[in-house]
């Protein structure tokens, strides 16, 4: 890996300017690169070692809840996507199309995916003969590709990683039961292991996914103050069985329409972990998903270096066989300072700084990334501390994120004071009659949209905007 | 999943239409089936399950030796590929072309990833800028894309998956350590963990990887007396550091060109699995690797149906403890008879079958798929045996295709002989002088290839074709 000089590692200042501070820190932390293909990324190893973190944890959800992994092919008959009225015309701008192979043209150009619903429905329809075959409960892990004209490393590359599940159902019970527990597994995960509160709810018929009878979705609050959406889980009623005339014959022998599901999450996931746990020194992990959990910089000059890095080989050695990852920075042309900058810039969460006088009292010195803090550890039972410790950030790093969302999150009831709060940066709770002309104006006057309609923020009250019934308050606030 | 009828679970016979049988047995397992993409496939659970065991092996291999997971952008500008000569004539044939995007034609064409080469080099020219970066060592998991003409599932088709791995060293010795490391890992992988004995060796100039100074490969013998290539390890010399200028600052000051591996395996390894170890039955799959390890067949009548659910479902429990891979099959409409066949045809390594006579005698009968022994075992202590019986029909696996190989390959010095057993299929042993005359001469008159040339049959001998001097032996045989 190519070691940064001093300069290089400057990143800009957060408060002041949020979009570069966080450009420098995804390249500076190398976690990804715009690539030379326009509009696509290069995942570099420290991001992609973060990304196959939440891999395996969303994938064990996945699978413990009954799910499958399989494979559909990347590219689609552009005829296929032509099957469902909306989905057509929520896809087709954004697609890239093949259109030579083997050196040949195509008789039909091919997409690649930009979601899977129909290739996957379209071979559903053969899988599915009787209500004994349901439900199919099917994940994969795949590349997508939507042609992004503004891209943003990890928010909004052309190319980008994620999993979609795509399920299929007898009733619509099972089905919206289906929908409901795919967004609450994503809400388990960003809050326990990415350390995020999130509001979890419907969103609006304007923010749905093209296709869908409803998504529902988790929005987390960024360090400026703006919501991401994190995950969606997609409702689709029996739309794509109609489309791909996908049905099966029921206990009582009568043919019906099979009901789905679809779900996702991507690689924003990274960009979600950066905004909304970086601070003014860089990136700031929690614990569950760091590549690297502990590092170990050991301070020595020549005639100590030996005994102090077989030292932080053994700590290290018994970090993993319980589990903690754990590296030692062996890079012997750089300072400890430059070493502790460039550690907490890449936001490892604990730093153990090792050297001969700590040896000499049986001991470690151990600084947490998110709090600052520093303290001497007793090297006897350090690898269980060091688990505490790390429980204690993960904690620690969600009960923070919960207090700033709560900071600058507004039960708002005047639209002059909805339309301030957009420009400051701030989630609003506000009424909304579920008129699309409320809605329409909330974003035109502030760019600002409903994220979600979160369930318990249900009752009756007056629209921010039209002063009509409402029957709740839902979430505002401008998006990644 | 969709439960076949009889009738449809008949396969080909092995012995008198292999092709057929693999078909057979790969779509009636339920591994893969054609989509309706031509030429590529729909990699099913239970097919993507067993590529998924083969992942972690190889990734936990991956890492253990020091490499880091990354990801490139799947698609590449056309331009890239024509930089490095030979690399361009041997993929853009199969290429397939994306060619607009967001409603607009493309400046350039870009070409769906064929293989990395060209994109990560042109990458590791910006990474590499003294030895102190060095050496990369880095892997990515991706799909690929080569417009093949004669698709068969995992063995040919045009999307596949795949990992490869892209290394930039400071020398030509490390550069040829890694190769070798890797096309050893790969050895170890499908001896171990696939059960299928290898020959490893170096190709001839002409089976060489297009771009790369030396290809080495492992060779297993399928059913049918075939040879599959199972992977590859490529010695890049410096050939893609000139065409893309990628250069070092050595510890002495100068600039030299950085030296490169590339190597790769891919879903053909689940069709290796299919074709290397199935028999008249159906699939055989190895206990490291198998999606389904143990399966358990209740077998009851209304009376016992809750007793024996029950005990199943306690020893599926303490199984899974364990980490063995169980599934009770209760599926309530099918016959233990019938699922006993359909276990056999998708080669889950052991079936349990469990009534209430074996409850009161306190255990269970286990059948194994290889060797179609059925034996009682006692419910105390079960699952250690359990364990021990997988151990041994792994081995046992690894001990048959090893003596099915062996009653297969002989050692020729006649070229008479060779066209012979050509044509029944075996591999073949032989005298090689080198000559690109004499290997396109066996190419002509046999369609058979040199697999590989192995260290182990180094030694002077006559070229079974022209009779000139021959530094060793190569393996010569037709191959998927």
């Amino acid at each position: 890996m190519v070691v940064s000089s001093e300069s290089e590692r400057f990143i800009a200042d957060i408060n002041t300017d949020f979009p570069e501070w966080y450009q420098d820190v995804v390249r500076k932390a190398d976690l990804a690169e715009s690539s030379p293909v326009a509009g696509c990324m290069t995942i570099k190893p420290y991001g992609y070692a973060l990304w196959e973190n939440m891999v395996r944890i969303l994938d064990d959800a996945f699978k413990e809840s009954g799910h499958q992994n399989l494979y559909f092919p990347a590219l689609i008959p552009e005829s296929y996507l032509q099957r469902e009225a909306e989905h057509v015309e929520g896809f087709a701008p954004e697609c890239a199309y093949v259109t030579h192979g083997g050196g040949k043209e195509l008789e039909e150009r091919l997409v690649f995916r930009p979601t899977s619903e129909t290739i996957i429905w379209q071979t559903y329809a053969r899988w599915i003969e009787s209500y004994r075959d349901l439900p199919l409960l099917y994940n994969q892990w795949a590349n997508v590709m939507r042609w992004e004209m503004r891209p943003r490393l990890f928010l909004r590359t052309r190319e980008f990683l994620w999993q979609e599940g795509h399920t299929a159902h007898a009733t619509q019970e099972d089905a919206i039961r289906e929908t409901l527990q795919m967004v609450g597994i994503y809400r388990t995960f960003v809050e326990e292991s990415l350390a995020l509160p999130v509001y979890m709810g419907e969103k609006s018929a304007a923010e749905r996914f093209a296709g869908a009878v409803n998504t529902y979705a988790i929005e987390a609050m960024m360090k400026d103050r703006k919501a991401i959406q994190a995950g969606t889980s997609h409702f689709l009623g029996q739309n794509f069985a109609k489309a791909f005339d996908v049905t099966f014959q029921n206990e009582r022998g009568e043919r019906e329409y099979v009901w789905g599901t679809s779900w996702g999450v991507s690689t924003r996931l990274v960009g979600t972990v950066v905004m909304g746990h970086g601070d003014e020194k860089g990136l700031s992990l929690p614990p569950r998903v760091a590549p690297i959990q502990v590092v170990i910089v050991p301070i020595y000059r020549e005639d100590s270096k030996d005994r102090v890095m077989s030292a932080a080989a053994q700590i290290a050695a018994d970090c993993r066989r319980d589990g903690i990852r754990v590296k030692v920075d062996e890079r012997d042309q750089l300072k400890p300072g430059f070493k502790f900058n460039d550690w907490e810039m890449r936001g490892v969460p604990l730093r153990m700084e090792l050297g001969p006088k700590d040896l000499d009292k049986d001991q470690c010195v151990v600084a947490e990334r998110v709090t600052g803090q520093k303290e001497p550890m007793p090297l006897s039972g350090l690898v269980d501390a060091l688990a505490r410790k790390l429980g204690e950030t993960q904690r620690a790093m969600y009960a923070a994120a919960e207090v700033f969302r709560a900071a600058n999150t507004y039960d708002v009831d005047d639209y002059g004071d909805l339309t301030t709060l957009m420009d400051q940066g701030a989630f609003v709770r506000a009424h909304w009659c579920e008129g699309p002309e409320c809605e329409a104006k909330i974003k035109a006057d502030t760019t600002a949209t409903i994220r979600c309609i979160p369930e318990e923020l249900r009752g009756p009250g007056k629209c921010v905007v039209c002063g009509a019934d409402s029957p709740g308050r839902v979430i505002v606030a401008k998006a990644y």
